[in-house]
């Protein structure tokens, strides 16, 4: 737990917050990691916390949105992780009033802790910056997470159009369905992330002078790329997939051609040995003295003559 | 037949409905469960509701909307039922006047029952609380159920997209289709119900105070994530049904490929047999002692190549 | 021809027209049948209609539509007729003045005809109310036409699915686009409709009172229904198409597996029987007792072995 | 080059043109056939055109639009030509002063000759009516040349649709293809002269009189109905296309059930001849007298019974 | 770097440039190529530029907008430039104040070179527009780069659809997935860029004069032709993939039915060879005289009269 009355960060005990609370002229950031129900619920109580935003931070799983109180708003965000091969989402829900920010989410969100230390090692410069600054250094900083998740699906996407170009294929499936669920991830987060910059840009009374609105715009334009880009992605991973059928159909075909194509081939050299291996008493081959190399030499004939026959039409 | 007059929720008979009536200063809830087209016609004539509203609560099947009258608001919601594997909407009509709510539905929607429970023990505490307070607690308690349906969905596409990569297939269609029905089913309930929550919230001049629309934006961010969610499994589910053609499709290229292998190492053995087994006069190998024993060998040899070619290039 | 001069309805000649036109303080529904343009022209100068809105009369094939003149609103509607085994849609076309309603159609929608005879039977009881009421009476049952089309569709597109998980094909093909041409029909003209009854309701100045509004906004209700059952068959629909493919596709797999299988067990009972065929001098089996059993029993036993195989890994 | 003013409309040179410009009381239409860059710079300095619209006129190919001027509009709208076997799409460039209309376009659009030639027919009737019923008439008759391509269209998508249940193919593609990009080269002009007939109609302060607005709003009518037309032949040709793929495949599915089929009735024929083709010693049929018909007779049972199991499996 | 100071455009070193910016009343022109991170920090110093836009032109990789500051505009725009064989987008950092334009891009951007010559040459006639025509010569020269690269794309397409009827193929699928890439590129930049021209047309208090907006309108024209043909090629484009998988499908079929055809015909001759080979001590054709001819002749006749038949079912 952080806070940053004027001066330094500090992390202090849960019990000692009404003290900062009173403190009103300063600028307070409460950080809250992996909060218990009890302490969601105590750190409401403090605040005067509306019941119905308390549930949504202990439920978990809201969409982004910007609440409307009396006295503060309620901000629900989210980060991305990269957790073993897949990224996730995860949330934060913000309580920002006059003179405080309180924040609740899950440990495995390094950025938070980063931008807590930077505002603790830059708090005289920062301090003089209202809340409206602390809670874009945060928005800012989530957002930044998604470009380098957007590169590492970008590489990949190109990783499986070459891919496909080769046609190997039973891998691929699994991946474009990967790829595929973290681009809804992504567009399921940012849509409605970019609807809550709006509102904190737009909002009539400004929630914000116009020099923080300047760097919450920032951050919506970064949020319309994020929105931007997933969109292509999308569409070029459909053409991927289409791009990937018409493959597979074109490989059956070029299969199918070689393999019946060899099989008409070994077809007509059984046919040779099938017509000498007939019992007719008057067969003048039969009794040639050069009569089964003759059939030999049939029989390659032939197959080089279909051979070439199907090259020329492009079967084999 | 519950109704709560600042005191407990009680049943009711319809007799006994204009003495409650009369009682203006107080909250009453009158919940008409399976009513016969007689009911409806009284409680509406005792009302003094419009025949239109009337006429879609007796023929039912009316899209969720929000009718405004002179003293009463007519609003249609629907609840969801899991019965036997798959989920079918209910529709509930409800009637809401300043100092009354009145509401008709089927005998299946277990979860009115509940709330009108839970209003009847809290009466007390919740009776203070206007109309708008009861019908929040009623379509939160409808949209609350959407979830649980919605995780079971998340769970089969997740079954799903596994199966496919198994190409397991002919189950597959029926339940893809299955599941993309009852998706369509929630999405045509909860779009419009989005659309009735921002009436209830910005109708100009406002319905309720602003401590209850706080409680209808909650029930309208639910509502939100619901059809975000059902549009995120379309799409996933359009992509699971890709995914299932080029499966498919790739699965019958590995078949033919092995399988055509097959009958050409077979065609070849064949052909061996077939040249031993002519008739001709001056055949050396038919004479020798180890000619059978060195066709035998030389299929062996040839299948054994075309194996070895054959897995070489990936066809068997 | 009906006219409903506060009395009851009656067939008039066109003749007499100017005389019931006189009488303003009465409402009067002039409906034409079948208009030749010479009709078209003599009605259309009686009331001084715009010749733009006759020439859109005279050609017919109108988008519905609602144009705005002087002192008369021109609506251009459609209803349904099911012909043969195909729904088809007919224009109605219909000037509204302030105290009369003219209306020009083909003879094969018998819907209105008997909306004229309700009216008729019930003159004295409807004649008081305005011209708005008479609209929405025509309107309302060209609307509800629409349903039982579209239970017909629903009806029919269950049947497909069915039949599509049964895998019966060719029929198929034709029924789905006969369906979606159906769709398109509908959607065609419920959605510039659904138009029409938005400029009706929401006009400003007003053109009806807010009683009459009310039952227009009911008719509106109807065709957002309607839409709204379009989309979601042309959805279902087109995942039928893409299950069909896919089951198409899959089917082939099934086929292609258990014919080549067929082939290689028959290839190897072959490769035997070509064997034993041969003509080497010494073949120590050709010669035992038993050999020609043995050969037989070796083929029962080959044909038996591969069955087992194939049945195992799925492919017979 | 054709003029009205007030009187018969005349053929001019260009050097007497400024004579007609200075005469403000009579309308104008000049229409420049195939101008050449060195005509259209010398009428855009007579009429004082802004340098941007004349190099839009010299340039060619814009999307249709209205562009507002200081005292005049140019409007760029499109007419259709079904030149050798399909449609083309023809700029024409319209400049319209208070008095005065100038279009530029190239010869192939026979349509403007017809329509200036009944203005000069009617010109008394019509000199009356100010510079709006003039463009009007040239919009008008525009656009009802995409009525009959529209209908050419259409009835090429119904033989399209027969011939997939038909299921003749290689033709299919390319008409295909060809009846798309027709449909894209509508929506493209039909979408963007919407817009131009909305700001003629909309703009504020009004371009034209109520009377004249009547007119263009039927014009305006007609371009919604060409793109609610050309929306629904896509979505129909996109579900033609899809039916085509599923034919194709089911057509692949008949033909290798029949084909490989017939293999396996031959290679159950082959399977007997070579067992009586063995060369064993013991071999009591071979020593038969009716050996040979029984083998015979054997080999037409065979595939007989194979033939009656396949029809029955709907195989053959 | 350029500045246009009434008089002709020179190239200045950085340190002469306070000098400049203190001539107010001139229009200066400063175009930077391949700034250093260095160069971008003094040149923002001097011009007193807002930390965040100069963190956008360090950062690059901007989506195309407009930023509103106090005293200058920020815009992101990009040009195109056709590097090997594919289009890339080049970023266009223009910060506009009233009396100067800063630009910052790489050097790969030959166009803006050319933008500056015609602007240094015609210096003193241009030098009396103000700063809204440097702007537009500047937007406007980039955005005609785009009508090459949509001709080129064209070009390829038609090549494409051609290549498809003739069914050529795995060249194809990556062709088609290049183009589908250089249209979500163009897409991705004119949509915004559309925008941004919306903002410099429509900002209220307007930005520039009527005599300059006339102009931004013209490129906002060119940029709505820009998405108009993007969208129409990227639906062609999808129509094309969807006809090049059904005509690879169409082409495993006549390729199926042709090789099936012809193995059936081989191994009905087999059949005959096999039954003359059989072992049966009373086969009367065997000792026949032309027997051997006879067998061969009936070979031929069978094969011929498959031939005929496959022929006429149009199997081969």
């Amino acid at each position: 737990m952080h806070s940053s009355p004027n001066g330094p960060v500090t992390e202090t005990r849960l019990e000692d917050l009404s003290e900062f609370i009173t403190q009103k002229q300063t600028t307070i950031w409460i950080d809250v990691v992996d909060p218990t129900p009890d302490e969601i619920a105590r750190i409401g109580k403090e605040f005067h916390f509306h019941p119905l935003s308390l549930e949504d931070v202990a439920r978990g799983d809201q969409r982004p949105k910007v609440d409307q109180y009396d006295d503060y708003q309620f901000i629900v965000f989210y980060g991305l992780t990269i957790a073993a091969d897949h990224c996730q989402s995860r949330e934060v829900d913000i309580f920002l009033g006059k003179h405080y920010m309180v924040t609740f989410h899950k440990s495995d969100l390094p950025i938070i802790a980063q931008v807590a230390e930077r505002w603790r090692t830059n708090a005289v410069e920062l301090g003089n910056h209202g809340v409206g600054f602390l809670l874009h250094s945060l928005l800012d900083a989530l957002v930044d997470e998604y470009f380098p998740v957007l590169d590492d699906i970008a590489e990949r996407s190109e990783d499986l159009e070459e891919a496909i170009i080769l046609a190997e294929q039973p891998i691929l499936q699994a991946e474009i369905l990967r790829i595929r669920r973290e681009l809804l991830l992504i567009r399921r987060v940012a849509g409605p992330e970019r609807d809550v910059l709006n509102v904190l840009i737009r909002r009539d009374p400004p929630l914000f002078g116009s020099k923080e609105i300047v760097y919450f715009q920032d951050v919506y334009d970064h949020l319309l790329r994020v929105t931007d880009t997933v969109d292509i992605y999308r569409d070029m991973l459909s053409s991927v997939l289409d791009a990937n059928l018409s493959m597979v159909s074109y490989t059956l075909n070029v299969v199918v051609k070689r393999l019946t194509s060899a099989s008409i081939i070994l077809m007509s050299i059984s046919i040779v040995a099938g017509i000498y291996g007939m019992n007719f008493v008057f067969m003048p081959e039969l009794d040639w003295r050069w009569g089964y190399p003759f059939a030999l030499g049939l029989m390659v004939l032939i197959a080089a003559a279909e051979v070439a026959i199907f090259r020329r039409v492009d079967w084999l």
